[in-house]
């Protein structure tokens, strides 16, 4: 029985994280983590959930950007959408009105990202299948199905693209089932936000290790001398076997970057993440050069915003970990054909997660992309933040610092209506009560 | 007496252009052109106006996205804002949660364009000079003083940037005069839209050449056989001594676009514009070097979203005409970053404009690019487009196709007051009128 969509809805849901510095780097100082929220229902009573990140003001903008995306999908059913994915996600991405304002970038992709997620949640519930599974069993023409090729194919085409899904075939039954028991490599950020004290990271940092974590990541890119003072600070804690990274976010030039990252070098980071501006190709593949020799990799691309810059990435060997987000690019459809390159190119993916609900939904491309795609564990890991899962009603698994894969059907990203009502903006209980406080 | 902003207010204002196929091409094939018009008070009873322009649905995220950013001016005065302009463009675009769904590109870009327009059109009003003359007596630490050289260093310093600006003080008055006198040279896009037949464009071409215009724009890119047919017709009209571009507006992909205009060489265009994606720096970098020997130039800008874009393009040899935009860059802080950054590579700057207020803000940047930075007429114009002038208190003026220079105080883009009331979305008398037609 088809299943006609015939209604959505969106909520502005914020959490306020500020008030105690979770999520604060060098860049966002005060974020209020949050997300916009989708759900759309079918005529047969399915209901399918998406979000994309956002990080306080802003979030009403992309809930503005999504009704008005809502027609484009309202009306349709979802074996329409899917029997010809690659035409949908083009129909919403090159709207001849909507693509002036992106195109496919900020606010316009955020909300496309958002609404992508919720019609893969109703897909992958209407199968009974978690997401990652769904993808799993797909056939390598399903899935390049799925793609727009548009503008990436001087790097990948689609006749590519299938070679590599069906080069991976053998052994996927294997991979799947090592996933199911042993779950998939996380690394942690939770440990080291810029604005916890030196208290707070000892005492995290210390948790972390005893529940089996080993790959840590720090913000750096404020203030040098207190970077080397927590960055020393961990690598005595964590000992010279287990893994370091450091992330700027965005916080330097090009010159600036590869000066500050060489002090740091003595600690032994993996890699540097988000050196300077995300739209910098030219400037990453400078300051990949430059720290090579330093055995420092860079690292990007949560707030790289398509397909288009990461192809370019790739090409111009800027990036040694490519870091997808669920939320900024378009959904899964814009992720597979990054994975495929990112595999072409033989750059591992280590995914941007955290927020709230990042890590839910991205682990289900990360277990895809190794079971179907890379076959690999070298040099890959995934994000993990221990914040706000509670929220969801599929909340992820973490054990012995890996994520086990998510069993229910959907995307995972259904919230509980209570925390969604709750903290609704400006309405919601938690942001009445602030500013009811404020008013006293 | 210092001028405070005590109010911000911001409207969504749609012209039905799609009716008539006026502004259509090959991926806008039905364009509304709109405005989100911003006009900001202060409590000196003072006005600046402001717009960006966009293609119909959409305008209203951009004027949420206004909304969002007001709270950032209103309360300051001009003279706070002006007297570190670097740190007021820097506020506006690094607020820490609104640069999530940025950062400097899309809607959140789009509006930034807008409000800082209406605060140099603020500006120019107080100093009673039109904005061009502003710039061009303004200092060259002045002119710095307002860019924003954060992610671009490595391509021009701030003490590069005042040299060059030191460089070209020389002539300074006599090009003012040059340009009082015979304008600054413009091309047309009017004849030749992708909706229109070729009848009209026949007719519209005889006319052109009739009021003097030796420079027209071709839309390109749906087909190959009407692309050779339309561009055979007006080269045989036009003459070889007279000049043609071509505009694909991002249809192709990297390989098509190179074979594309190949076979459009014999008509031996300048450029071609816009032959992919505007995010892919490293495609334009392989399409001019591809089209180099057939003597065609690579043009783009109109969505190149930021400084650190067309820093890129510029590095990598991927355009050879600089398209700036009055409306997608962060106004003129942003422009002069990329005006300089040009001068630097000396690649011709050659702006953006049509639309709805693009002309009437954009012959100012080139004014003062061509007295102030470039001192060269060389290979350089700007776009004309005659398409709702008729709706602004001070439109454009043209003499021979050429713009000359606006002499009302401001940044030219107050509207009618009429023309805003009738054209507002959606209830405007306008939209009102064909909404009632269409329930009837």
């Amino acid at each position: 029985m088809p299943q006609k969509i015939v209604k959505l809805t969106v909520k502005d849901v914020r959490f306020p994280t500020s008030l105690e510095q979770h999520g604060s780097d060098a860049m966002h100082t005060d974020p209020d983590y949050s997300v916009a929220y989708v759900v759309i229902e079918t005529d047969g009573g399915m209901k399918g959930y998406g979000l994309t990140f956002t990080v306080g003001r802003g979030t009403e903008i992309v809930v503005c950007a999504l009704k008005a995306l809502s027609g484009l999908v309202v009306g349709k059913t979802l074996e329409e959408i899917v029997g010809d994915f690659r035409g949908f996600y083009r129909l919403l991405t090159s709207d001849g009105q909507l693509r002036w304002i992106g195109p496919e970038k900020g606010v316009i992709q955020l909300a496309t990202a958002a609404l992508l997620n919720a019609v893969w949640d109703l897909w992958a519930r209407a199968e009974g299948k978690p997401l990652w599974k769904l993808l799993v069993d797909m056939s390598p023409e399903q899935v390049v199905s799925c793609i727009d090729f548009r503008y990436i194919t001087d790097a990948l085409t689609e006749q590519e693209a299938l070679d590599l899904l069906r080069k991976a075939q053998p052994g996927k039954a294997e991979r799947e089932q090592q996933m199911l028991k042993e779950g998939y490599p996380a690394y942690t950020t939770s440990c080291a936000w810029l604005g916890y004290s030196d208290q707070q990271l000892t005492q995290l940092c210390t948790e972390a290790l005893a529940s089996g974590w080993s790959r840590f990541k720090v913000k750096v890119g404020a203030d040098l001398e207190d970077d080397e003072r927590r960055c020393r600070l961990i690598r005595q804690m964590i000992g010279l076997d287990k893994t370091l990274m450091i992330d700027a976010n965005q916080r330097w030039d090009v010159g600036e970057a590869i000066r500050w990252v060489t002090s740091l070098a003595p600690f032994r980071p993996l890699w540097i993440e988000e050196p300077t501006s995300p739209d910098d190709i030219l400037g990453h593949a400078t300051i990949s050069k430059a720290l090579a020799p330093l055995g420092i990799g860079v690292a990007s691309g949560e707030q790289c915003h398509n397909r288009v810059m990461f192809k370019q990435f790739l090409q111009a060997s800027a990036l040694q970990f490519v870091q997808i987000d669920s939320c900024r690019l378009g959904s899964v459809n814009e992720n597979l054909a990054v994975l495929l390159m990112a595999h072409k190119f033989q750059v591992p993916v280590c995914p941007h997660a955290g927020g709230v609900g990042l890590c839910e939904l991205v682990q289900h491309l990360i277990l895809f992309d190794y079971i179907s795609v890379s076959a690999d564990l070298n040099n890959r890991m995934c994000e993990y933040v221990d914040h706000l899962h509670e929220h969801f009603t599929s909340p992820v698994v973490i054990r012995n610092a890996h994520y086990l894969p998510p069993k229910d059907p959907g995307y995972s990203c259904e919230m509980l209506e209570s925390s969604v009502e709750t903290h609704q903006f400006p309405g919601g209980e938690v942001w009445a009560n602030r500013l009811a406080k404020a008013l006293e």
